[in-house]
């Protein structure tokens, strides 16, 4: 896991400040295009180009297991993880019809849902087991499996640059998976599984109230970890927990933008934060989401949600909801006419 | 003027509960769409159909010249009203762009601006004057004038429903409109001219506080208006507002469902809420505006905004960002799996 160390690669200076400049000459009053300016602007530093584009868009979405569903922690089977894995490959589910929409690549990793899917187009089988181990009891994943779990994210963020992707967008499948979520979010940025836990899947007060209790055992049984944001990562888990973390590391390493999705994703990036702060150059939020305890999490790391629609389904749906946003950033940039084109006058 | 008081279209009941129905019966936890499930419920029981669709969209910029401008309360020269309609009209305005890449339907109309501009493709010509008078001295508009910019939405809503337009959205252009705006904002809504007033295209605070100062003397100068929301409309002006009045108007009366832009949009959507308050079942707000009173505006009108990305360009472009959220809204709605399709188990 060597590479877990290389740097991340620095945004060009020279391309944002002449977008930021240009901004300034496009036939609007300045700042008229509010964040949609930040955006084109941040893009072509990072994209190191003149004409920032998210045209291309890679989706990898990571679906595994979580042993900790046997303390009654979701609303819904564990079966589901692997009927919805169907679904996507099928192209029924929310992020099939967006990836569809958007033209984007879509891939589905199985790093380790109970039981394997027969190999089919659209489907990477890198497994680091047939689900975690109960958090609530042991360690969520040997260091082996932490580093297969990595590892598969490593090659999605590489096939995205392979594929010239102008931005990843990392998604997951896992049900129990806020739960693993959850627990990082209170190990890691010290805040509370009382105000943190949330519904999930659909929960009722009754189940918060359980699963707020689960999370705290999983605190207090590996409190051991201390600040060691991996050793939380192979406690709590889970398997595309770490491939998210994995590959929004690489991605940021090879320069290449991540697109966010909600509370799941998140939490893979404040692994990745805390084992490299400066991927947070390469980061964009979709959305906040309605999952209680995304938006005191965000506000804790800083990051600005881009949409905040009450979604809560991950999959990588809201970052595939908020690409346009980013899309229309671009053109604007790239396509308006400066005062001096169009024969505007400027400022009294 | 008597088409004003025809009756809103209804919004059918039965295609909105078919609409709720099957949002249930989609592969995603309950409400895990958010604000998108009830975008496609709503647009379903608007447009009367099993596929509510956001994919014809119809974009009418009304444009017009302000008086008021005499006055000292814009940060640019009055010159740039005219000079943007010739940026629209070449392509190199923001709406431009967006409208471009949304494949819609956009067409520019001369409200009343300064001075005409030749008859070309794109331009429609039916001007109520050659600019307002100045509502600070006068009355910005007699009643023929109001009733031919009136009549300029009502044609305009006419066009995109010819069309088979899915949604109608309607921007503008006018130096000196936020004054105007702010003044329909104050006497219909009873709210403050220091807390609404804002910087407009880039006053500073000196600015501020005398276009303040203007409107309060435009509000005592009509004061007689009383709650007569037509009678506001002539006296604060402007062309281009009274046209979005109309517009508005007329698609509620034609079933066309209507998104709004953002301050001046919202502020010709309360005159038409004042004279039909059953519009508001037509109204989408695309964003929560950075012009300061937006915000206060849209929360004494009960509209929910789609997006709140610091925009404050007008032209319609708030509108046109937020298009794609709706078009998601309605393609994950038309497109997913249900779970009896996908063979994915239900909740618990």
């Amino acid at each position: 896991m060597d590479w877990l160390s290389a740097p991340c690669s620095t945004p060009n200076q020279h391309f944002s400040e002449l977008a930021q400049a240009r901004q300034t000459q496009l036939t609007k009053p300045p700042q008229a295009l509010g964040d949609l300016e930040t955006i084109a602007i941040r893009l072509a530093g990072l994209q190191a180009r003149e004409q920032p584009a998210v045209e291309r868009v890679h989706i990898s979405i990571f679906a595994g297991d979580h042993g900790v569903v046997a303390e009654g922690v979701s609303a819904f089977p564990q079966a589901v993880t692997q009927q919805m894995v169907g679904n996507f490959l099928q192209g029924g589910a929310a992020i099939s019809v967006l990836a569809k929409a958007l033209n984007a690549q879509l891939e589905i990793i199985d790093t380790g849902i109970l039981e394997a899917l027969p190999a089919q187009d659209g489907l990477i089988i890198q497994r680091a087991g047939a689900g975690t181990a109960n958090s609530a009891q042991t360690a969520a994943m040997t260091h082996e499996q932490l580093a297969i779990a990595l590892q598969a994210g490593f090659d999605a963020a590489e096939r995205a640059h392979a594929q010239q992707a102008d931005i990843f967008i990392g998604g997951e499948m896992g049900i129990g998976n806020t739960t693993a979520a959850t627990v990082l979010y209170c190990a890691l940025l010290d805040l509370e599984p009382a105000t943190m836990t949330g519904a999930g899947t659909g929960l009722d007060a009754v189940g918060i109230a359980h699963k707020t209790q689960v999370i705290e055992t999983i605190l207090k049984r590996h409190s051991s970890c201390g600040n060691d944001a991996l050793a939380w990562l192979a406690s709590a888990g889970g398997f595309e927990i770490a491939a998210l973390t994995g590959a929004y590391l690489r991605a940021a390493q090879l320069g290449l933008p991540i697109l966010l999705d909600g509370f799941i994703t998140t939490a893979a990036a404040v692994v990745a934060l805390k084992l490299q702060p400066a991927i947070q150059d390469w980061l964009f939020l979709s959305h906040a989401s309605a999952e209680r305890g995304h938006k005191q999490a965000i506000s804790a790391l800083g990051l600005q949600p881009l949409l905040d629609l009450n979604l809560r389904l991950g999959e990588g749906s809201g970052a595939a909801i908020a690409v346009p946003i980013l899309r229309q950033a671009c053109i604007l940039y790239n396509q308006m006419a400066t005062f001096a084109e169009a024969a505007v006058a400027g400022k009294l």
